[in-house]
């Protein structure tokens, strides 16, 4: 985590008993210009597809990540580099392959912004199924419950940035044994998950068919559907899940644990994958 | 709150010693599509803003917040009727006064996606006050500590839906001597927001000088954002704010309290409005 994702602010701290001023860390929300550069038909295209508000830090992961959950880009061979702009470190440039055309159906989210949006939940639900390069159907992945209740206290280790500010969420990646792989944090906690989901692409890791996928708060639909489309199985929120992230994976085929504690937890999705052992 | 906030889901609870089926409720998480309906040359037009998830309830509000916050419509009077659309509870419909014709610019967000985006912090910030039809230069506002420790224990009360799934953000509205208002519920914070906003204005209580905004989570620029544009002068919350909060908040002349508690909090901007008494 570079040192940009934390900004010291004067405060002023007020108890029952009396004030007193203060020196408080926050978490930095700037935002990101995510913008394509790519040939098509001779023609050199510059083309800013996304703005979001995220923690200055790994912004050529938040990119790829955010263009491969999209379905903007399926692979890495696609992307010939993404880095931040030499004379705006809030906008991040993504170079595309050469023979690579992107296909940009609207500057609005793909997945749930289709005409037919009245039945939104089932057709982004089915897009989904559709544009995942990779399908959820081996249910041979086994994990221990035991694993599962050790995840929390390995977030805690590791989120560094959130125990000064309290301000961030996060999205950590761990092995079937419960091995600590990576973690990503930000203010925004879909940018979190692109963030590990982006560096993962850039590692040639996809899928992550084998591995464990810990938010840090609730599971809404959009984390579940990034989970998805990087071919994750297993899911576990500290939080709760909304009603469509479980439809989500329950359709997609996916775990998805909620509540998750050091003693107790709930699956709302795909029983079989955890063991008692 | 309505009922289909709510959904049952059928969940296995594991513990260290034993697991068991249970029933389980959740936040229920919908998209809405925000549809405008009006009158420009003599044609009806009829087009798609924004597609949101959010968890169904006050769709009215949230339309008519979501519209007043982006700056589409400045006032009640521009908006003749909003209502879900009869064969589709996930569609709204905003129908525009006779003579208003709104000026969309973007199907993007209005505020941060600018084409200079790389200052789009100072820029964004600099837009949000041109925008906003009101000014917070009136500094005589003073709320008692006191009201601002009493304010948990209420949205704590006021929370049902919460208190069941653990799924839904928070915003509330209180007056200067911390007596209850109204509260919006949504798993989406920004939504939650607008439906209490929108509310505001379909009541004809704009602007919101004189009220406390109370959050249940963190504080994001966006957040901050809106609460301006209703022209909130004290937002206290319950987690933490970003820096980009506070320095929308310094700018625009908001008070902005983080990590409240029942006996403690933090002011980051306009400590002056915040008294001892």
């Amino acid at each position: 985590m570079e040192i940009n994702a934390i900004a010291q602010q004067r405060i002023r701290v007020i108890t029952s008993s009396g004030n007193k001023d203060a020196e408080d860390d926050l978490a930095v929300e700037e935002p990101l210009e995510i913008q394509l550069s790519y040939i098509e038909s001779g023609k050199k295209i510059k083309k800013s597809i996304s703005v979001t508000m995220r923690t200055p830090g790994n912004d050529d992961e938040l990119a790829v990540g955010f263009l491969f959950t999209e379905g903007i880009v399926a692979e890495k061979s696609q992307v010939k580099a993404a880095a931040n702009d030499i004379s705006d470190e809030n906008k991040v440039i993504v170079n595309l392959a050469e023979a690579f055309v992107p296909v940009i159906n609207s500057l609005e989210r793909n997945f749930y912004t289709t005409s037919s949006c009245g039945v939104c939940g089932k057709a982004s639900i089915d897009a989904i199924k559709t544009i995942s390069a990779y399908q959820n159907d081996d249910n041979t992945l086994l994990v221990s419950k035991k694993v599962i209740f050790s995840l929390k206290d390995q977030l805690n280790v590791q989120q560094s940035i959130f125990e000064t500010t309290g301000g961030l969420h996060a999205s950590a990646l761990f092995d079937v044994n419960g091995d600590f792989i990576a973690l990503r944090e930000d203010v925004g906690r879909h940018n979190a998950l692109d963030k590990l989901i982006g560096n993962a692409l850039l590692n040639d890791l996809l899928p992550l068919a084998d591995k464990i996928l810990l938010l840090s708060g609730r599971a809404s639909f959009e984390l579940i559907q990034k989970a998805g489309m990087a071919g994750i199985q297993v899911v576990a929120a500290i939080g709760a899940p909304s009603s469509l992230a479980v439809k989500l994976a329950e359709e997609s085929n996916i775990t998805l644990i909620g509540f998750l504690k050091n003693d107790k937890f709930n699956i709302y999705s795909g029983f079989e994958r955890i063991s008692e052992l």
